[in-house]
C-alpha cells in the first residue's frame, strides 16, 4: 500500500500548486476551495499506479491524474446542487456558501479544466485518451440522471440498479485505471483487463455500501445504521427484497416503505427483519463476491510483472475489507 | 452572402442529425429540444467559411463547426438557469421547462459533447485546436461571471465592460474563425489576424446592441426601446454617461437609477435626454466604428484571395447595419 500512499501525497501536493489567484475572484475562489476540501484521491493515485505497473513515467501520467480529479471534484459540485447538500466532506458545499450561480459556473470551469489538463502535453494518445475521458464523462452524468429518475421511479429493476452505479461510480475509477495504462502503452488486452477490474472493483465497493449502511458498525462505518432505509433509498438491498417479497412479507414491506407514522428507529428495525427473513445480506454479499472475483480475474490475466499486479489486489482486498 | 447562407443550411441538416435518441431519456430529450429551437448559427458557419478562407474541405471542419454550435447552445442553457430566463427563443428555456437540476446536467452533456465533436476525428492540429478551445470556453465564463458581478457593484469601468462583452461574446466568434484557419493549415499569422478580426467585429456588435436597445427602431430592433435603462443594466452608454456627468446632470442621473416612483416610461425618456446631452450616443458609435475598423484591417492583412476575403467584409458590414 506504501506505493499508493506515494502516490496519493504527490497528487495532493500537486493540487495544491494549482490554486488559482485568477480573476474574476468569485469564480476562480471556489475552485481553490472544492480542490483544497480533500478528499481520499484514490483515482488519479490509481492512474498513476497503472501507468506504473505498465512501466510508465510518473510525469507523463501526472496530468491526466490531475485532470481526473478535477472532473471528479467538478460531478461534486454540481451533484450538490441537484441533490440539495449543504456539506461537503464536513464543510459547506459551494453550492450553499455561494449560491447556485456560482457552483454551476465555476463547476462548469473545472470540467473546462480538466480537459486542459488532459491536454497540456500533444501526447501521442491524446486523441484515444480524450475519447475515452469524454465518453466516461457522459456516462457519469447518465448515471447521475438515472439515480434521480430512480427517487420517483416505482419499476427499478435491479439490473437498472447495477448499471446505474457502473455509470455513476464505477466507469471513473475504470477509466482512471485505463488511461494510466494507455499513457505507458500498455496494449490494447491489458488495458481492456484493467479496465474491467475497475469497473467490476467498483460495482463491488458500491454493492458493500448498501449492506454496510444496515449492516455495518456505525462506529467503522462512520454515518448512522439504516441512513438508506429511513429515506426509502432504492439500494441493492431494498431492490431485492421488493423483487423477492410475496404474501404478508411484501404487505409489510410496502407498509414500512409508504408509512407516515412508523418512527425511524422502528422502521430500520422492522425492514432489517424482512431482509433478514428473506436472506437480503448474504444475497448481497453473494452479488458483491461476483462483481468481486471478476475484477480479480481481469487483474490474473494482465500481462505484467507479478508484484506489480499484487499492490492492486491489496489495494481492493483493503478496499472491500472497511468493515464486515 | 450567399456561401454564408449555405454554411447556415448545412450546419442546420448535420445538427438535425444528431438528434438524440439515447437513454437516459429525461437527460437527453432536453439536448434535443434546445438544438432544434434554431439560431441564426452564425459561429459554426463562419468557422466553415473560414477554413473554405485557406482552401481547406468542408468535410474537414464541420465537427468542429457543430462543436462550436453545440458548446454556444450549452452556455445558453446554463445561462437561463442563472438569469432565471424563463424564455428562449420565444421557447420555454430548458430551465423553465424542466428544471434546474435537468438544466445543470444537460448542459454538462452538451459541454462533453462538444468536446466528443471535436475529437471526432485524430486531426494533426486536435492538440491546437483543444488549447484553443479550452482557453475560450473558460473565457466565456469568466465573462458570464464579470457580467454577473456588475449587476451588484459599483465601480465598473468602461475597460471592466469591454473586457467583459469580449469575454462573453467576442471570443468565440474570434475562435470560431480561428479554428476554421487552423484546420486548413493557415499560417499562424493568417490565423492571428482572422482572430483579431472576429474579436473586434464581435466588440462592435455588442456595441451597436447597446445603441440600438435606446437609439434603434423598435420595430427592426424586436424588442422594447430602452429595456437596458429600465433595468439599470451597465452598458457602455451608461457606464460613459456616468464617467462623464458631472453636477446637476450626475446628480439628474443618479436619480433616475435610483427612483423607486420614476414610471418606465418617463426614466426613459429622462435618461435619454442626459445621454443625449453628454454626446453619448456619438461616443458609443466612435468606439464602435474603432473596433469595427480594426477588425477590417486585421481582414486586409490576411494573405488570402481578394474575392474571398470580400465575403468576409460583406458579412461584417451587414452584421452592423440591422438598424442604425
Amino acid at each position: 500500500m506504501q506505493k499508493i500512499i506515494n502516490y496519493i501525497s504527490i497528487v495532493e501536493e500537486a493540487l495544491k500548486a494549482t490554486a488559482q489567484k485568477k480573476e474574476p475572484f468569485t469564480l476562480y475562489e471556489p475552485i481553490t476551495y472544492t480542490l483544497s476540501l480533500g478528499g481520499k484521491r484514490i483515482r488519479p493515485a490509481l492512474l498513476l499506479l497503472a501507468n506504473n505497473l505498465f512501466d510508465g513515467k510518473d510525469e507523463d501520467a501526472l496530468n491526466s491524474a490531475l485532470a481526473i480529479e478535477v472532473f471528479h471534484n467538478f460531478t461534486l459540485v454540481h451533484d450538490d446542487i441537484m441533490d440539495d447538500a449543504p456539506l461537503r466532506r464536513g464543510q459547506e458545499s459551494v453550492y450553499k456558501k455561494w449560491g447556485t450561480n456560482v457552483a454551476i459556473l465555476s463547476g462548469d470551469v473545472m470540467l473546462m479544466q480538466a480537459l486542459q489538463l488532459l491536454n497540456k502535453k500533444n501526447h501521442p494518445h491524446l486523441h484515444s485518451m480524450l475519447n475515452m475521458f469524454n465518453a466516461t464523462a457522459i456516462q457519469v452524468c447518465e448515471g447521475q440522471q438515472m439515480d434521480m429518475d430512480f427517487e420517483t421511479s416505482t419499476t427499478v429493476s435491479i439490473d437498472d440498479y447495477l448499471r446505474m452505479i457502473e455509470l455513476k461510480t464505477a466507469v471513473l475509477l475504470a477509466c482512471s485505471l485505463k488511461m494510466g495504462a494507455v499513457i505507458a502503452n500498455a496494449s490494447s488486452d491489458n488495458a481492456s483487463h484493467i479496465y474491467e477490474f475497475g469497473k467490476n472493483l467498483g460495482i463491488a465497493f458500491q454493492l458493500m455500501d448498501d449492506v454496510l449502511d444496515l449492516y455495518g458498525n456505525p462506529k467503522k462505518v462512520g454515518k448512522r445504521v439504516g441512513g438508506d432505509v429511513i429515506a426509502n433509498k432504492k439500494t441493492y438491498l431494498l431492490l431485492k427484497a421488493q423483487e423477492l417479497a410475496v404474501g404478508k412479507t411484501k404487505k409489510d414491506l410496502d407498509f414500512c416503505l409508504s408509512s407516515s407514522v412508523l418512527e425511524d428507529t422502528a422502521k430500520v428495525e422492522k425492514v432489517t427483519s424482512i431482509f433478514n427473513k428473506l436472506n437480503i445480506k448474504k444475497l448481497a454479499i453473494d452479488e458483491m463476491n461476483l462483481f468481486y472475483n471478476t475484477a480479480i480475474s481481469h487483474l490474473d490475466s494482465i500481462d505484467a510483472a507479478t508484484e506489480k499486479k499484487q499492490v492492486f489486489e491489496d489495494f481492493a482486498k483493503n478496499l472491500m475489507k472497511r468493515e464486515n
